[in-house]
């Protein structure tokens, strides 16, 4: 992974000539200011952890496994949101941690927990390293140190029960490799988030992460079955049976919880058959509005394809549902993708096809799923072509009911277009990705000119959009998650009382507030 | 509802000739000993509130909704399960609240909770009291007095948002109300529990419900997209969204939270349209092992019926899938019950037939569906007649994965003949009623001839069978809930450190510790 921006460098890319020209005549983005740093370059705070602490940490899991160089410190530096890759190429390394320590089993995992809690070190469980939230960065305040507690090393498919289609993960397998080793099965897990390529299924769980073909497979929460749970306090092992009335459901306490309570070390999820055909196809409404409900209608009263995807006009027109065909396609109305796993795709196909016309929807053919497809991965590449062509490019999400969608919309882009400026407007799309039966989620995508001074600019423009958010009822991530830049607007979501739950949970399970101080959980008393 | 068994007094039946016929010849049931206890009867302990209490509590809700009456205070004692019975007829109504207080609103419940908080008296919320755990006794150690908080003015359909189908209700509502309200608006929720006739939607959503449509509609967990809660710390506000990645899902934590973190006031449900036809069949399979993987096989592959309910061998030979036709039918082999609701119901017939049949089902036909859709409901009056017949009758249930099943199966069985003799044997009867892709339930039925203790007769089976549940690996309730009877199983199956974690929760929303105390969660320190 790029340290300073997404993915496999070999597969960067130039901007194409025609999204030059869109960004200069549109946007009137200008070449950008000097050079980014080089990995070499990057400023690190020096080691703070006395060395009796880094030879207690390698006494559990080995020397080797104890990594303090500058490379595996700026590799564990914050995750890959906007504000991260700009602070990175500016060479400001803050942020990280004084070791990398990668534990070799959950025992490990235990006993790491329990010597950070003795002497006070800071621990920011560390999977795939993909947060755009800011769920890697912990305070330092009051702490000896930080360490990231990478979890590579935990790699391994446990096991497969076939019969009741349930896997056992450890939390550090990454999601290609997961589909690989449930390949051998014929089995798949059907979760492929954008961040599919890096990210792993213990993040995947601890941030509540939902993939591109939710509608077909469900989101990652609705995978896990059963979690085994490190914490500074004992051990978690939860989940008998699919379902249970017996009290809550103490899994949900964990899926979401980013680490704060505990280290999740193994995972049993529910897998699939791996699907014998896949479909992909596209389809034009007149209207962001006529879509919607078309996909209303899909989730509502079925069938649903795995795939549900619709941009608004302004994507559309864009064509950033095509990343690689962006600029040359577009067109008018509001494209919608559909996509069909199975058996039996085909037959789902026809009464999904049947419900989408009746709806208004103009069928496209195959092609423009062709292209999504190829190109579904491929976004945060072109964010990164984007902001070294002297734009700044993010995205933020949000989800609510179906009946307040236009409302949280609105609210969304008004305070995009109003935070940002207006000469020129910055350009906000959406699309709609997950479809729920009683409603929705909304993912945004801004692109504008880099000011002189562009993380100031991104916040300014994410504080506006959060606050929206919360004023307009909709919840603050659907499948980013909470980390610190979600912090303030999900305690204004739960409310004094939820927040105070959170904390009493975090209190018994880790006292001494070593586990990612500072990301979802406000801290008391401020 | 009979203080002292189920339902209307009206329905209740004489067991017919055959099932006397069978209860003397198969259990050697004899006659009971003497005459149930009356209402009048029934030995209460005095009201210990003191009168300014009382006062207190009247001058929130008008004293007309506080009531101290002998048949009131009857009325709330205990719920429903067997010992329950048992003990009203024996006129111990020693677990009775001093008094009953029926607020009118949100405030109301809070101000209530408050009061109670500063004056130490024990808060019991009561729906339908229908628990068949022990849910609605209360300890009274360490309090002034204990209140059944009845939450029967709490009673409306607050809104219906037609296009979110999502349906805004207070928590009292019986769920034959919210059918008939929801009803005018072409919706429904598709919850058929066999406590329909009584049970509340608040209480559905504080144990866990599943009804018997479950694999059409869901559990009631997944109808449930948004709650207020009242606790003596504040209030909860949770669902701003179908699903969210921003951290844990607090909604979660409340689902089977049996009222001992604070009491719902609303709940924001997913609704669907009312199905236009229901079709109930019947198949025959040749063991119960085939009939589970036919279950299976529609679970895991599709498509899934809305009813799915298989009887093992001895439940079908006795024919208690169909408890008004009970020892008239049965048969050999495992008797299948299969319902569509739809539209489309006769499309997905037609593919869940396929199944059926190719996993070696035989079809019977839509009689044998009629005659367990027309019995739905039936099967407490059935067992009220046969307490009073002299047998120990009672039901209890588990969940695991499909793997796990077979030698769940095994250990809950073996557990209660072992623990209910065999002189002659008792007849354990189980079926499948809730499948998902990786587990199911199993519901057993116990018929054994009465001892002259009969509820500790039932209190040895039921620890045994708890403690075959736990050794097992399953959970030890898919949808009964915890109350007091599965308290320490819940435990030992939760962990130590799980435990602990529901009493961090439970020490910040109710730290006088008022609500349902002894229900759900282990006491510290015990």
């Amino acid at each position: 992974m790029l340290w300073s921006g997404w993915g496999d460098p070999a597969k960067a890319r130039e901007l194409p000539a025609k999204v030059r020209e869109l960004l200069h005549d549109l946007l009137g983005v200008r070449a950008p200011r000097g050079p980014a740093a080089t990995l070499e370059s990057v400023r690190l705070p020096p080691v703070g952890l006395p060395s009796s602490s880094l030879d207690g940490l390698a006494a559990i899991t080995g020397a080797e496994h104890v990594l303090t160089s500058h490379e595996a410190r700026v590799r564990h530096t914050r995750g890959k949101s906007t504000p991260d890759l700009l602070r990175m190429r500016a060479g400001d390394g803050s942020d990280a941690p004084d070791a990398v320590v990668l534990p070799g089993s959950h025992e490990e995992v235990a006993g790491l927990l329990g010597l950070c809690a003795r002497e006070r070190i800071a621990v920011v469980p560390f999977g795939g390293g993909t947060s755009v939230v800011g769920g890697l960065a912990a305070s330092r305040a009051g702490f000896t140190g930080v360490i990231a507690l990478d979890l590579a090393r935990l790699d391994r498919l446990r096991s497969v029960d076939a019969e009741s289609m349930v896997a056992e993960f450890e939390p550090g397998v990454r999601a290609p490799d997961a589909e690989r080793l449930l390949a051998a099965h014929g089995l798949t897990l059907g979760h492929f988030p954008q961040s599919f390529e890096y990210a792993t299924l213990g993040g995947f769980a601890a941030a509540r992460s939902s993939g591109q073909a939710s509608a077909g497979y469900g989101r990652f929460d609705d995978m896990v079955v059963g979690l085994t749970v490190a914490t500074p306090s004992g051990t978690l092992d939860l989940g008998r049976a699919p379902k249970s009335a017996a009290g809550p459901d103490l899994r949900q306490l964990v899926l979401g919880s980013e680490g704060v309570f505990g280290v999740i070390t193994s995972l049993r999820l529910r897998v699939r058959r791996a699907p014998a055909e896949r479909i992909y196809e596209g389809w034009r409404f007149a209207s962001f509005a006529a879509g919607t409900a078309a996909m209303r209608a899909l989730a509502q009263e079925g069938p649903l394809p795995a795939v549900l995807r619709l941009s608004d006009e302004t994507e559309t027109v864009i064509g950033l549902a095509k990343p690689d065909a962006i600029g040359s396609s577009g067109g008018s109305g509001c494209l919608l993708i559909a996509g069909y796993e199975g058996p039996p795709a085909a037959g789902r196909r026809v009464a999904a096809r049947a419900v989408l016309t009746r709806m208004g929807g103009e069928p496209l053919g195959e092609e423009p799923g062709e292209v999504w497809e190829r190109g579904r991965f491929s976004a945060p590449y072109l964010r990164d072509s984007l902001l070294a062509a002297g734009a700044t490019v993010e995205t933020l999400e949000t989800a609510g009911f179906w009946a307040n969608l236009p409302r949280l919309y609105d609210a969304v882009r008004l305070s995009l277009l109003g935070a940002l400026g207006t000469a020129p407007p910055p350009l906000v799309m959406c699309h709609v990705s997950h479809v729920y039966e009683t409603g929705a989620s909304l993912y945004f995508t801004v692109v504008a000119p880099q000011e002189d001074d562009p993380v100031a600019q991104w916040e300014r423009a994410k504080t506006a959009a959060n606050a929206a958010i919360v004023e307009a009822g909709g919840t603050i991530s659907h499948h980013h998650g909470v980390g610190r830049d979600h912090r303030e607007a999900y305690a204004a979501e739960l409310g004094p009382v939820g927040v105070a739950v959170l904390q009493a949970v975090k209190a018994r399970l880790d006292p001494a507030g070593i586990l990612n101080p500072g990301v979802l959980i406000p801290v008391p008393g401020r």
